[in-house]
This record gives C-alpha cells, structure tokens and sequence, in this order.
C-alpha cells in the first residue's frame, strides 16, 4: 500500500495512539487503513459416495485439484458463499449438510471454512477457474496433485469420519512461514 | 474509496472480465480492489457461573455492555484473537473451551464468532476501550442494555443451553437492511 485510497495522498507505517500494531496512515487526511484476514468458503460436495474435485485452470496452484471455494463478497454468507462457488467452479448444486472444518491459514491471512453437501444428481461442469470436474472414490483421489493443504486435511477427516460414521467439526492452524501446523476437533482448541 | 492504494490514480467501479460484480478498478495501472468481510473474533468468558461483560467505552454502541471481541489480525488464528481481544478489552485471561457461536453480520459485511472461555479466578479490568467490566449472574443481565444481536443472542444460547446440559454450536444471518435475522443450530444449515 503506498496511497491513500480516500484522498490519493500518500500513506506511512505507524502505530496509532491507542494501538499496538504498524498500520498504514495517510500523511495527509490521517485515515488508518487496516488490513484483515480474508474469509475463503467452500464446499465437500458428494455424490453416491463420490467426492466433487476441481482441477485449477488459475495460479496459484494451477493444474492441482481442489474443492470448489474462494473469497466471500459482502452481502453473502458463508454458505451462500461456499454454494456459489461450488456452482462457479463446478457447476453444480449442492445441499449444505454441516460447517465442517475451519483453518486458519496464517501465512496468507485467511480463514478457510469448508461445509459438507450433498449433490441430488452428477452433473456438474468445468466453470471458468476449472480445468477439469470430476467425481472420485476414495481410492481414485489425486492425492499427490491436490492444490492446498486444508484441501488435504478436508478430504483425509471426511474419509476418516465417513468410516466411524460421524462428521466431527474440526480446526487446524496451518503456517508456512513457521511451519506450524496444527490440528484438533473443534471441542478441543 | 477515490484512489488506487498501489499507484494514487483514480478509480472507477465497473465489473471486471470474468467477474459478474461491481469493483473499484484502478483507471491508470488496472488493479482490481476488492472488498471482503471481516472477521469479528470474541469470548463468553464464564468464572463461578458468571458472565464477563464489557460496557463500551467507544463508538458504536457506547456505553451499552458486549461481550470481549474484536477485529481478527494478520497472523493470529480466530482463537488467539478472541483470546487477545478478552487480554485488551477486559484484563482477563481465558482458556477457550469451544467455537460457540458464528455469525453472518450482512449489513456490516462481517462474520462474528464467540468461543466459550472459562477465567481461572475473578481478575479482570477496563481496557482502553471499556468503561466498565464485570461479572454478572443471570438474573443480573442488563438485557435492555446489550450492544449488538450477536451479544443478545449468544447469550441467550448459552443460559439456555446451560439449563440444558449441553453446549451446541450456532449460527445465524443478521441483516438490518433486509431485516432478516434468522437463527439455527450449525447441523442444520
């Protein structure tokens, strides 16, 4: 960030009065503008035992599979979120069941929530961030092309539940600058 | 927004090639600005079945009594913020026990979680932004006094839930300009 995008004036790190953290501040109007984590929201979606992956037609990770998501617009939910980019990527319409894992990504500030849905019929799509769509059974995963490492963990918990029988929401802190990462059922953090 | 924060040229809203939504997009060096929703980051803090409020010292809602919560930061996970904010905004420690309740705050674009947290003794303070904080027994909710839904309704979730015996992950929509508030357990989304 180098300019004031409410006066076009140029922008300082600082820390404000009653702060504890370098913000950027136009040098002019004074405004302080915060930087957040974003919200990324996607869906697991299953078909006859079978798991919906996309393979990306987009950087980062561009040719590795995935699970439809991305970042939540305002005005939406995080379900509303993760259904539209199921049908974006993918091409087809799910039924959120339960908010599954949540991780937080920290070495590219975001918070990646995945739900469970199910899908009433196979059809779906390659949408334009999509190579290729595809159902898999567990055995057919791609397991040494998938794009992320909350995808991994995503689909490892859901294979692992599915054989318990029961979906436990779960947590993970994952961080490449220090390599931590960490997992945990969610009653457990 | 005016002015693009990587180069101080004007930007003008238009919908991007491949995008279906509004931007601002740089007029000069083409950069696309997005705006996502934030993450709001909080605690119940519970010491000798008593609730920890704050009374806010700041705008909005000054002066009316919320539970400790804030903005999450780059590089902390939801945990460690909320558990931050409880340090800043009411001087106490905390251990997390679960996520408890998530959410979507539409007409602010935010997406609020409160995790359950137990203090181990009676310590706590007004931070820089409280006027006040205390302990409060159930009876002694100042319910005419709350600051936002999300405080009414994680509290009423948890006074219930406690009668009950069980403590179930929640999830609701508000929205005050659609007036939409709907409310339900997470398995049922």
């Amino acid at each position: 960030m180098n300019y004031c995008s409410h006066c076009g004036a140029g922008v300082r790190q600082e820390i404000p009065a009653g702060d504890n953290r370098l913000r950027y501040v136009c040098t002019e109007c004074g405004m302080i503008h915060y930087q957040n984590p974003r919200i990324v929201a996607g869906c697991l979606p299953v078909y006859d035992n079978k798991v919906l992956l996309c393979r990306r037609a987009i950087e980062p990770r561009k040719g590795l599979w995935t699970l439809p998501g991305g970042f939540l617009e305002l005005g939406e939910t995080i379900e509303q979120g993760a259904v539209r980019e199921t049908v974006e990527e993918a091409g087809a319409e799910v039924r959120v069941t339960q908010l599954y894992t949540l991780f937080n990504v920290l070495h590219v500030g975001q918070l990646s929530l995945f739900f469970l849905a199910e899908m009433d019929s196979p059809v779906f799509a390659a949408g334009e961030e999509s190579l290729d769509v595809q159902l898999f059974d567990e055995q057919d995963i791609p397991w040494d092309e998938l794009a992320f490492t909350t995808i991994r963990q995503t689909l490892e918990y859901f294979f692992s539940d599915r054989r318990q029988g029961e979906f436990i929401q779960r947590t993970g802190d994952i961080d490449y600058n220090s390599a931590m990462t960490q997992s945990r059922h969610v009653g457990s953090v």
